[in-house]
């Protein structure tokens, strides 16, 4: 693999960050990865287990001479960020993010990103729930979308060059408007996530009826949903507070929907209920297909069956 | 392994009664065993893969002399297998269940069960998205719950058989009365599926409008949904109109609080919504503690990891 960019400065310094300074690492994709973080113990972290090859307390200081400025940070404090390194961004610099929401990040980030800097948003759809700089792995990124939302007059070339950088991380990439990218990702992404987290907090009220129960008995339904649930909040906080519109629009479907079967539950309607159920068992062999997901049994059996391996 | 018991009799051969057949194989925990399912092609494929010594076209001939009796047919079922084969069982017999709802078969089963014939309704906490008599696997039960709800005068001596017999396939065994037991399952599993299977149908539903980009760019949220709404129609159909209150009980009180999340997400209440993730995020801790699910990031990383390997 050859080197894409000369420099790369990764401006927060949390899991998918991480994940992409071992995946630089591993494919050789930088000759060298710069780092910001707020946390002093977050910079040293980086910097002893080798994410980044210097780190800085200002992101001023980390994008100087950069020509791939990776903005990493939570959507709510991307505008402050652009607003600080706008300045010191060396002339003919990419600058892009990885939040998951994109028209709030380029509303915040785009008003600072001086004349010869190209701004090409983008966001991998990927992750785990875990966050921090000791989070990230080199694989993350592999055979999972990377979706990039070019604004009007993005340089061609320079969106070239970065679809090359994350399909070298193992990505595939896409292009699409970014509107487009808020209303698809709050139905496959940012609802769902809302709804774990409901769940989750009806049942950690509940353990004061059941006790630890409704934790020893988790079963497959709720176990994911923990999973889910346990995802960054300040991250998340954002992304409902930035996609408000799409998220709230999807959670209406959601209810009306939910308020449907409900009543067939009270009424015994057990057809409504059967057929419902078999039309969703389609998409999940639809996503299987799309090769998002493997057919093997999981639902927690990954741990106990590698056991007796 | 002993033999616990000589001749256990399989009724309905899905995901749970063929992980008991291998499990038994396995542990050389019964000397024979039976089947019956209500289709023909099920029966062959029961006998094919060797998960039956033999197989009936009628639950009651598969019952003849067997001192295990596995009921392992929807919940919904059960009353009509029950009254068929309660004139067939043996004397000192013991009759157990795998439904995921416990009150609602033990009214069903009890009064075909004849003197002298020992009840004990049972509930692996344990499944994956797969059915079918092929879908089975040794492993399943290993270091999950298996909770009994013995019925008033239940014979201890038969209860502990049945005990040592489920942790002989690897299970933790509890006991619990069955209105509780149907509580803490409509927590953790029933209402949990129920609102996955929702969410699905909405993506489903939008498909129509963002095309096959719902699948394309499944995030993990939805992709673990879709994992949960591919479960078998007919069994979860009737967990819901089995247990009905506790179902809509538990879903009072999500619709409560979801309705308090998107206030806050329209107000912009982000203190709100940061504090909410935070709880949840603890939950899963316990979860990961109670040995019930592993640490290791997943969100479909499994198969993306495992290919580098």
């Amino acid at each position: 693999m050859t080197v894409i960019y000369k420099k790369v400065a990764l401006i927060g310094l949390g899991l998918i960050a991480s994940s992409m300074a071992h995946a630089m690492r591993t494919k050789g994709l930088a000759a060298e990865i710069t780092g910001h973080a707020k946390s002093a113990e977050t910079r040293a972290t980086a910097l002893d287990i080798g994410l980044c090859d210097s780190v800085f307390a200002t992101a001023a200081e980390a994008v100087a001479g950069a020509d791939l400025v990776v903005l990493a940070v939570p959507v709510g404090a991307m505008g402050a960020i652009a607003a600080e390194i706008g300045p010191h961004l060396a002339p003919g610099a990419t600058v892009t993010d990885v939040g998951s929401v994109k028209q709030a990040v380029i509303d915040a980030v785009a008003p600072h990103v001086p004349e010869g800097v190209h701004f090409i948003p983008g966001h991998p759809i990927a992750g785990t729930e875990h966050s921090g700089p000791r989070s990230g792995f080199a694989t993350l990124f592999v055979n999972r979308w990377w979706l990039l939302t070019p604004v009007p007059g993005s340089d061609p070339e320079a969106t070239r060059r970065l679809r090359l950088f994350c399909e070298g991380m193992g990505a595939k990439v896409d292009e699409m408007d970014a509107p487009h990218h808020d209303l698809v990702l709050a139905v496959t992404s940012h609802t769902p996530h809302l709804i774990a987290y409901t769940m989750v907090g009806v049942a950690d009220d509940l353990r004061r009826v059941t006790d630890s129960e409704v934790i020893q008995y988790s079963a497959a339904g709720f176990r994911d949903f923990t999973r889910i649930a346990a995802s960054d909040p300040t991250m998340w906080r954002d992304v409902f507070l930035t996609n408000k519109e799409a998220t709230l629009d999807i959670l209406g479907r959601f209810t009306e929907e939910l308020f449907a079967l409900q009543r067939a539950i009270r009424l015994g309607d057990g057809d409504h209920l059967h057929a419902y159920f078999t039309r969703t068992r389609a998409i999940r062999r639809g996503i299987i297909e799309a090769g998002q997901d493997t057919a093997a049994p999981d639902f927690g059996r990954v741990a106990a069956s590698s056991g007796d391996k």
